[in-house]
């Protein structure tokens, strides 16, 4: 399954960053390949100052060897090896009226020390982070998690669009972090879903991303915008930049764990703003967002 | 003495935001006072778009009641109330030759049930984040630092100097937040100094804070910049971001339990930047900060 896994994001990553640098229309990725000296290492791949894309990143990792003594202590092991490799992207846009989509599939193994496969399982998601809120795209984006989800089980989409719900929080903040996506993890073998279904079912999700975020992308990306636009959306990053580096476990965890720095802060925007006290003003579309973000809607 | 250092921190609160109000020439604080419900409150003053500061804020609060779960937990007690008050200040200027500075003084008091006093400490410190090092701008601010601290005891600058430079380190980056100048905790009484000669320590690193900053300020504040150095602090500014959300324990204190959102996060920068694997020109003079930062040197 870890071959499997791996050579699927490998040309996942190719089909997407082919795509988005066509979007692009100017800016294309620069490929970096790092060595992790435990054992694996990634391929980063990052966009700049594109005609679209102001900055963004579609990455890629496999690593293995001994787990580290925090996710040990984590999980409740001793004495583990461990496999993970996963496909991580974040998007941010120039143009305030596209939204940032972040996506993130992952495959992770534990062996008992003759190698044996003692824990397998999948996790990932995708979330929607829109500056100015167009109800049909965060409506677009759900529907094709929805569509993705159910045809392997009527009830995965509202069970993991809930935990996104959950997870992508600002809990300092009082307010969802955009709104919202899918979000699963500790996808287990069990009675109802082999290993082979969880793989099946992740696989339709990872080929329905582009569907669910190029179209949003080409309605949005000419749409004139001002200074004012600009400001709100930079602002609107800060509380991207705090999600990411207060609540979000995978990129605490990397950078407690002497992670790969560049590639995990990929997902930091270009240009971000804080200012002291801010409110949108009252009835405005801004203060709409942020009304939105503080009681997650049922989009389909 | 809960009483007598709250009265010290709100006439340096004034003498501060008065000073700075003098050398902004443009700007004046914003004052807001909020209390929390749980007992206590704060003075936050903020200021914004100044002549010099860009974005800063000088606040005080004094807070009490029954001592939170999670900090009773942190000390291993039970039951307890407490009070806590201090002055938290960062200046973030809008030319990147003027070092942005952060300071904080703060007195805490622990209770038991017959509200008896079990526990008493100080704790603080100063330090200064320069975009453009100027070696005798970081030797004037730990001079100041240090004929503060050897009023009291000849051995406590190196002591606190040291402190300072392991706390404000990004571990992740491997590199300082900047050049330091004092941190220090727990300064309870002890057979050489009673809580009053702390408190007199304490206030007199307070009383220091205009001289070891403002000439700083003065010198550096009128020199020409371009786009290129403006960038380059919006880069470093996003070191400073990370230190406090990865890192500072009084700002993930405060995030995590329920702290007035906007007095906490007035440290962040006004306007920041990430870009992907940035590295300064070799030789350059923003390659030699990021050289002194990466091994901390004794400045007196």
């Amino acid at each position: 399954m870890k071959d499997t896994f791996y050579t699927y994001i490998q040309n996942l990553q190719d089909t997407i960053t082919s795509k988005l640098e066509e979007v692009d229309g100017k800016a294309t990725f620069q490929e970096d390949i790092w060595k992790r000296p435990e054992g694996g290492g990634g391929r980063t791949r990052v966009i700049e100052n594109g005609g679209v894309f102001e900055k963004g990143g579609v990455n890629i990792s496999a690593v293995h060897g001994a787990l580290p003594q925090s996710m040990q202590t984590y999980f409740g092991v001793n004495d583990v090896d461990f496999f993970a490799c996963g496909l991580s992207l974040v998007l941010h846009p120039r143009n305030p009226f596209v939204p940032t989509v972040h996506a993130n599939w992952r495959y992770f193994e534990m062996y008992d020390k003759n190698g044996k496969i003692i824990d397998q399982w999948f996790g990932g998601g995708q979330d929607l982070t829109p500056y100015y809120l167009f109800d049909e795209d965060a409506v677009h984006f759900h529907k094709v998690c929805k569509m993705a989800c159910d045809k392997h089980d009527g009830n995965l989409y509202s069970k993991y669009k809930e935990k996104c719900d959950e997870y992508f929080f600002n809990t300092h903040r009082n307010e969802a972090r955009g709104v919202g996506g899918l979000f699963f993890d500790y996808c287990r073998p069990d009675e109802t879903m082999s290993i082979s279904d969880w793989y099946a079912f992740v696989i339709a999700i990872g080929n329905s991303f582009l569907n669910s975020y190029i179209p949003i992308v080409l309605k949005r990306k000419n749409l004139e915008y001002t200074q004012v636009h600009r400001d709100w959306q930079e602002i609107r990053r800060g509380r991207y930049v705090e999600f990411n580096l207060v609540h979000d476990k995978g990129t605490l965890f990397g950078l407690k764990t002497n992670g790969r720095i560049e590639s995990i802060l990929m997902s930091l925007p270009p240009h971000v703003q804080w200012r002291y006290d801010h409110h949108p003003d009252p009835g405005s579309e801004e203060d709409r967002l942020v009304k939105v973000l503080k009681e997650p809607r049922k989009w389909v």
